[in-house]
């Protein structure tokens, strides 16, 4: 069996969610490459240190260059603030290595554009973390799509809604500075549903839109009594359209108060509708107008079934996973991928997609007008 | 077109939901015999005189009396409190009359029986008040497991909660003291439960049960300070055998605390289930184990299609109805009933079998063995 | 008891549901003044004629003219298609005449403004039929907005979803042509969530849409062997600003494949939130930030309690009322207004707010831009 | 920090639950005393080897006496099937070892008597793995009804309905067998509800209950053209009193087409009422009759907010967890327990309690009356 070495620079909530995934991947999965937990690499030396011990990695470092530099590693996994991306990927590229790199792909379209490129000229893997592709009942309705169940699809509709910086008082952390995020809801949760509309519809072509700072000023982390400037959005709304000629309308907030993590599209399809939600990401609801008549309605289906996507790994009908087991999927598509060298969905082209759809929302945002998004570079 | 002269007797709330189901069935239903609202009767003269008026009936008595002795009138509708229906059902069928009658049939099961035979001997038209067997999702439920789409029933689960008794200061008004109600929460709500059972399952063949009485002392309405003993159940369980083979379980709560009107039950049978309830009576779940493996789930139909049943004669797709056309759905069909000369179900037979039911639940709590309910009387 | 003479124009499906209303609301509301169904009329004889018998109507006519002659009537119901509103509402104001009109109010802006001139220039009662705001569960979430329990606005979505255009065989009605109907989707649902929005969130200020229709010829209703051009739009979705700072995503659809009537919205606060859904009318969803750190979620009131707008004078707790009832308390508010000489909302001048904003999502989905409504004329 | 070496008996799906656990716990609950996973035991050889490889046990035998030889082994963990149960755990105890025994606790009353003797015999820790005590969401119910907020219990009612064994032709397995299995749907899924009911509302007084058989011949699984007799209920219905006064409806099916894994209860108290399903198993609906008139409803809590049991060493607010999570809390608990030297809950008193009630209802389906537990031995 074959053993891929992993190097992850980050600690903190996707450093977890990751460790976690590579921890976990083959005691379902253990006909997949395994993963060898190398290293993991932070700037706190002591929580770097803490990270490697409770998350299972056989040693830390403070300098991510040692990541590089060792043979052993085949993956660099980068779970950093966005602002770090760039750096870290053009080197990791450069040194030979595959990347696994967290959404979005880089704070502006541009050094996206150089990461692509970085990519296909070192020609290993490059996979970005849009975990949702990986939930089962997300994956469920692309195979129900793909089938021509619910016909040609006419408009999508996606609302990624949290709640988390409802509260005034919350304190401004790296998220809300346009200087490491790039952008706020936007770029933090609407990235995600512009993903998946990628990959449930297809290409965007055009968008118009809008962003929001509801709550401008925010206690500083460093000294809560001192106020500074919230330079992300908070909300984006915007309109697109979709080279099928299919119609979105795609909403992010992180001041939607009582949703936790409310990410959930709608499809209209020709013969069907289908409907998720992430806060039930086990259940996918699915109508099809060609039952019969006295019969139509939405179904509830609960994708934990052996028939489903990756399920038949985990447990029993009926037995619910968790949000954690999509990084598990997607690291499971990683390790495959990286033994037969081919870059699973989504890539770094899928990464670069959604930024160019961002980048559009953003100028819309500033212009007023519709806006298209910026090709893929040869 | 048909006319048929309508009394009624009683004019609290059965008599103002009776009221409007003929007032209204002719709008909707244009083709069906005309109700002739003719007169209503009551014992408070002022009440009975404003009940008249405004609900639209074009005379009104204190002496039901008269409503017998009137040749217009076809149809004897017994809306008054329990206690009361054996004596006006009785002289209304040796009047000859038609009698349409609220549930349950009576407060005892020797007053049914007698009911029923003097139905039997009048030969006229006796029917029954399960006003939830008119519900266009009921009726789709029986239709789905007549066409034996969820094959064999296995199994059927109803409960009836509601919590208007929760709160122990809430007076006692009637329908707690056993000589006007004959049971509490199980002859008014666990009776409709009882008789959808006996509708999409069949016969019930033996029963064990409980009753409960957890407030057992009210104010009194007469005077609020002095408290009188409950003397019915404000909770009821029972197991049940069906003559189908299938097994039941079923609960009826006047404490059952956030639950208004939760008359719900659910059937698995070999092929599928189908599950309802009444606070969202315009849906129907129902799952099918021949889909699809993929697609497999309950769906939430929505019965507002033309094609279910009573719904062409209401409001386009997706209008939904509410409670009180259960009643006049009941009217259309006591109507054609009482033309065609033939006791549309749930006829008198159905209100003695769930009366039986109930009588044996009594004596299972009593006894603390299952009981077998009496036969219906040839 | 005052009486108020009601006359009506049109009778097909809005003509029934607000026949219905005035045959209802005198039984449920005694103390309202009582409406006097004095005539109707209707262009086919044979049709109206029918429409008088089935729906109670003293007396018909094919000429409207005769209801605006006839000194008994007080209130002119226009409920024609959207091209004839502008001429009879018109003429009725010049008769001196209290006006009920369906929507949307015209079919043109332009039109709309003599509408509203002329209402103010006779200084009788002018009603626009959004029957949605007199859903107990949308006065409801006004109530909990005003009384500041879920704090200030932030955002407002909503969708208004059917299916009845998915079929491309369906013909081609006069809702489908621009010159009958002014528009699509956007006129006919997405008027209703335009107005609801005002209702809750107040003046919208800025809009940036697009119109799509995704099937452009259907067969004739004439002739269903032919293909004729669809006029109207069977999707539209834009983006808007508040008066109040909060901003909205709209969406309204004729194609959404197993929505039936998906009126839908969802209201984010500071403190709190609401949802609601047509199709479950009797339920409000709302969720308060406020409640206890481990207890909050988002409450389903079921709107069927005696506190609730209206409730009170239906049913006991629990016994939900039907779509045609929003028409029922929409004519009580008529009928207080007109003993009043007050025009209840939504009057005419909500009826124009709501039409400046469809026109400039017009204009939007023509110049590509931003567009803000046109202001009520003075 | 301390270490306690685990020693696994069974490797099949209780088997692959509980090695997650113990391979997971202290990447999430680093402060809690570490699992140290030594070995794993089971009698095929190549399937014990290979569970010890993929679930990540140190090292593995055929013949579970080496776990009890090993002095390093601290605790026991029994995931056999339930005929061994007794005679593992009475070794176990013998050997002075804690023990985490799967539930049922065994096939017999008896035999759960002697092990209950032998625990505390012992004196060491014995857990029973009801593990669905341990879903935050449960434990906040508790919480809730510890607190009085939902005032006094009145009613219970609790089903367990999954499907897995609808189908007529699936095999055979252990768990058909009553010589290995003691009971069918009763023992498996009743277990864990009747075991909730006993953490939620405190101790059964009396049972009255029926078993049914609905499928009585399956084919074998050695065989599948010989038809064999299965030898447990795959049905069970049962009522019953609880000591509080509070009234209790069971059910538990395999034969609940369309429910997968429907653990589902609702507890009406006299000032509010709880409800779950596991299928939803982060969420929890809970009702306040104390909330304001106009808003009351039940609320859907999102049960994933750091507030809430174990939640906050997982994910942040809105991620939800899966159904292994729960065997994590349970063993963090066993841990904690071991380490301190005290049996947390369920201990092997919980699951005699529970073993009591299902032996109850064994008697009640053969007497046809009600019965009583047998309580626990001195």
């Amino acid at each position: 069996m074959t053993t891929i070495g992993i190097g992850l620079v980050g600690y903190k909530f996707m450093g977890k969610a990751h460790s976690n995934a590579y921890r976990q991947v083959n005691a379902f999965f253990p006909d997949t490459p395994k993963a060898h937990m190398i290293a993991i690499a932070g700037r706190n030396e002591d929580a770097v240190a803490e990270a490697a011990e409770t998350f299972g990695w056989e040693s830390w470092t403070t300098d991510y260059h040692d990541l590089l530099a060792n043979p052993e590693i085949d993956v660099i996994d980068v779970s950093t603030p966005g602002h770090l991306h760039h750096t870290v990927v053009m080197e990791a590229f450069a040194a030979g290595k595959n990347v696994f790199c967290e959404k979005p792909l880089a704070n502006t379209l541009a050094e996206a554009a150089e990461m692509v490129q970085a990519w296909k000229a070192a020609g290993t893997v490059g996979m970005i973390n849009f975990n949702y592709r990986k939930v089962p009942a997300v994956i469920l309705a692309r195979q129900i799509i793909e089938s021509g169940r619910i016909g040609e699809i006419r408009s999508f509709r996606g609302s990624y809604l949290q709640d988390w910086l409802r509260d005034p008082n919350a304190t401004m952390g790296w998220r809300l500075q346009k200087e490491f995020a790039g952008s706020g809801a936007l770029g933090d949760i609407g990235a995600h549903i512009t993903d998946l509309a990628h990959m449930l519809v297809g290409p965007i072509t055009s968008v118009t839109g809008m962003l929001r700072t509801a709550i401008p000023q925010r206690p500083l982390e460093s000294d809560p009594t001192q106020m500074g400037d919230v330079t992300v959005d908070d909300w984006t709304g915007f309109l697109a359209t979709f080279a099928n000629g299919a119609t979105g309308v795609f909403e992010a907030s992180r001041l939607a108060t009582g949703r936790r993590n409310h990410n959930a599209f709608e499809i209209n399809g020709s013969k069907g509708s289908i409907a998720f939600n992430l806060e039930r990401m086990n259940e996918l609801e699915v109508y099809f107008d060609d039952d019969a008549p006295d019969v139509r309605g939405f179904r509830t289906i609960l994708v934990t079934e052996g028939v489903h996507p990756y399920v038949n790994r985990w447990w029993p009908s009926g037995h619910i996973i968790g949000w954690e087991h999509t990084h598990v999927h997607q690291v499971h598509d990683l390790l495959v991928g990286v033994a037969e060298g081919v870059s699973p969905a989504p890539s770094f082209a899928d990464g670069f997609r959604c930024q160019a759809v961002l980048d559009a929302v953003e100028r819309s945002a500033a212009s007023g007008r519709w806006e298209t998004p910026v090709a893929l570079p040869e």
